[in-house]
């Protein structure tokens, strides 16, 4: 048994410094930064690791779009699996727009009269949408007729992803990486509503099936699977459960405020995976009970150091 | 302003007495019990409501089959949107299956050896799940295939709620009763997955947009609609969006352990829901901090009281 | 093992029905309440259990008076362990003054204006806190002044109890079954500062250790030590650590919202309470993880019926 | 209105960067850690600042003694409040025991056999307990009679703070820099059973008034005030409600878990204190929901560099 290391700090200490101090501590929320940034420096040090990124919350709006790009680009994920929503507010950064600094109690009803949304603190524009829904119908309706006819959210993503010209985006990033970004649950999503729109009079058959079969090739070709999970959600147990097929996954780090007493998936524990065969039993587990905000950058700032 | 009136309990007093006490205190946990239960019982007692109820997390595995299924059966439920666990542990209760009052702390490698799924204390034998497939490719393949090349999950789910002799299925009610079970993420499920293992060598084509048509038609038709949310994840995402296709919902009741702080949708008040026109400016709206399993069925007992 | 039994829900059941159902389903939260109520039946069933009931958060403030008062009254509490706060609330309440039900989202500048203070969603007049200064001056200068240089809480706690006659006060019926009320951090009430203000010309000697006197004779003296903490806190703390002297509490029932992880003592489990000593290793032990207000009325009710 | 800048994050980026990235977003956690890291970083600046730091929860044990320590003795701090347990820790350490890397899902049972004590995932050897008690009992003989007749906490941990050789020691800081160690609930520590034991024979009469005078002299003497909060708890509240005899502190910072839901005072908000005068009406407060672990060295680490 090794013994608590008490942290020190100093002015002008890295990121790095302060994680391993964390880590040396080895209990608590800060015991666990510093056991999952050591996992994650791992998996993206390995080139035999896959490694599966999903995305729930409001992780786009709340400034994460360009950290999720960057792990992209620099091939450190080669899977997204990702809530609709985060790959819209892409999408409408993409062309123009901007979430900005609101408040937590704001009056709803004035921001509804100002054609504002809010998510939390964070505001934007109803303008976006309208614009966005613009753009996407052109976009879409520039896929040739016969591929419309079946088509996964991937691919359709994947050809806006090649049409965003902003070098920030996720989805070009993700285009040009070819990393598939696997949204089960499209439909639900402003951009998914948009599309059902389009539909109405044009053609457009979303099968989720194809999706699948993008994510089962990655699941069955990976030597090792090492997947970070921002929050819970269907990506979370989309992308576990998937991997329920070659085994379960090597190695795992979660970042959510959900926990297991209530029930529900987002906050089950990966230990509960393992019964499912969705972590292997001789997997590396390790969970983060904090705000993603917080805790995914202070992960990742230390993984990369020790790549 | 009125004052906190003190709660007193006695032997023998009725769900309804107590949740009016709580009612009658005004504040806190209790207080929004209350407040939750007057707006279902008035949401139940009000044939021009359109009420729908959306599950996320355990429900089903949890012990609330029968409370989901007579809330259909009994029409006080015209619209189910779940998550496609739920239907899967329905399904395979009907199949004579049962789940199994487990542990928290668990030896997870132990329950995979034994092959026991664990959710939260609740245990599962896997074999429910591969009787759960023979079943369902059998159901499935008795769906005319004409029908199979263009069908959505609600369809799907409504051939099996036919085929289930349980008389206690939630599916079986739904059908019965005409009741939509839209699954917007019907593929991030076990059923999913399998109808996708079948779709390799059969036809079979999920498309999400029909599922769609179906939500949308409802909410159109709807003179006012209620809707109670257990949990948040997609189901509460996707029937509150749809609604702003009629300029918000009427009442909203949201019972969950998620707090708006770290910016997910599954934690966001009904505040916040207004700003998106989900919610009506005028809508009345309670969200109940509290593990679902706790309040749901005091709220219920009161609301039927009041029916 | 046993299955999960499913909920069923009628018009006019009674809550003892609701929670012996909640029991039948044995898991989450529903199933952690019926495990609770039936603890708890047999505490109060048991007359040679002493049983201490700890009390932090708002408890008379959110409408609690009168269940605590008859938990007392009626005997099936022998020690009350608990904040300075409730106890200051039961007096202004006791003086005519009543807590009003508010919201969290009040203007807390105005309300300063307004004289009103704030806990949570609850409003109380600053009056009442004047006027209680003036009544607790007199009433603790009734006291002879000899008495007054080596005081415990609990003894002036209790001349107080005596002097009230409002029928519904915790204190006057605290006084009247010889209940000791212990109040470890009193001085951290707005009464202890009261006194200390009194102390700055009156003689008054508080000492704490004599409060813990009368705590120590209760935990030797119990042939069996049953515990029901309401919330965590200083009286959690120092209520189970009092019974390390005597092996450990024989039965604990804590509910709370807070959660291990954190590592702070109020979310702390019971099971790490038995490596301490404060429960019996073979002692019996219930977390509910659910608001005070919404779990401890039906535990209690569901319990009475059963004694 | 400003908008949401998207953190990057680089190899090697210092503490304070990031927290600076943190801050431009602006919004959900991380713009909350920048914000706080503002404000911290002013109040370490600003000579016109009396600080008060609050300790609740696992701090000394978690490892994070050094940073309490070292503010202490760079003068940032000028008052302690703080529960017994914290310095109780500090006094083991100084005896040479140490906190150990346990885990959360230890068997608590056997734990309790091998006289090993469980904080979450720290275990300690209660034999350090035991250590603790004899040179409790010296070091406490050592103070005169007199002095022992009427005596604050805060002046036993002065004692015993200038007997502690341990240079790494919180006491010893506190002790050399003359901040008062303030513990309103010292009784409720294992110290402070012992004490009480200690009185059994010994002459010791603790009166905690004597600790509020010292208190108070802190609230009437500054110029400003600012304090952090690290969890909740008595020293949250006794901090607070001091300085309601100053009209409210200038700056507050509190991190924590808790929520305001349930009612409890560990879990208000800033705001609410507004409305009795624990924070000034034009005050500045930030709350961080965070683990204090993973928060704290962020914040700190960022607010040196500002200073």
């Amino acid at each position: 048994m090794r013994q608590v290391e008490h942290i020190r700090l100093r002015k002008s200490m890295k990121v790095s410094d302060l994680v391993k101090q964390m880590d040396a501590t080895g209990v608590l929320g800060a015991g666990k930064i510093g056991e999952a940034a050591k996992l994650v420096g791992e998996i993206f040090s390995d080139k035999d690791y896959t490694t599966f990124l999903t995305l729930a919350g409001a992780m786009v709006p709340a400034g994460f779009r360009h950290v999720i790009r960057d792990l992209i680009e620099d091939e450190y994920v080669q899977v997204l699996v990702t809530t609709g929503a985060n790959m819209v507010h892409d999408m409408v950064e993409s062309l123009g727009y901007r979430h900005m600094v609101g408040t937590f109690s704001a009056e709803d009803v004035k921001l509804k009269k100002q054609n504002i949304g809010r998510i939390g603190d964070i505001f934007i524009q109803q303008e976006a949408f309208q614009a966005l829904e613009k753009w996407l119908y052109k976009t879409v309706e520039a896929i040739p007729e016969e591929k419309r006819k079946r088509i996964s959210a991937a691919e359709i993503l994947r050809e806006i992803g090649e049409q965003i010209k902003d070098k920030d985006s996720i989805l070009a990033a993700a285009a040009r990486r070819n990393v598939p970004v696997i949204c089960p649950a499209f439909v639900d999503s402003i951009a998914g509503f948009q599309l059902w729109t389009f539909g109405q009079d044009k053609t457009l058959r979303l099968e989720p099936f194809l999706d699948l079969n993008l994510l089962m090739d990655k699941v069955y070709e990976a030597k090792k699977v090492g997947i970070i999970m921002l929050g819970g959600g269907v990506p979370k147990h989309f992308a576990l459960f998937a991997n329920t097929f070659r085994e379960g996954v090597d190695a795992a780090v979660q970042i959510t405020m959900d926990r297991p007493e209530p029930g529900g998936l987002s906050g089950a524990s990966l230990e509960e995976a393992i019964s499912w065969g969705k972590v292997k039993p001789k997997g590396r587990a390790v969970t983060v009970v904090c705000d993603v905000t917080i805790a995914f950058p202070l992960i990742v700032a230390a993984a990369l150091e020790s790549t």
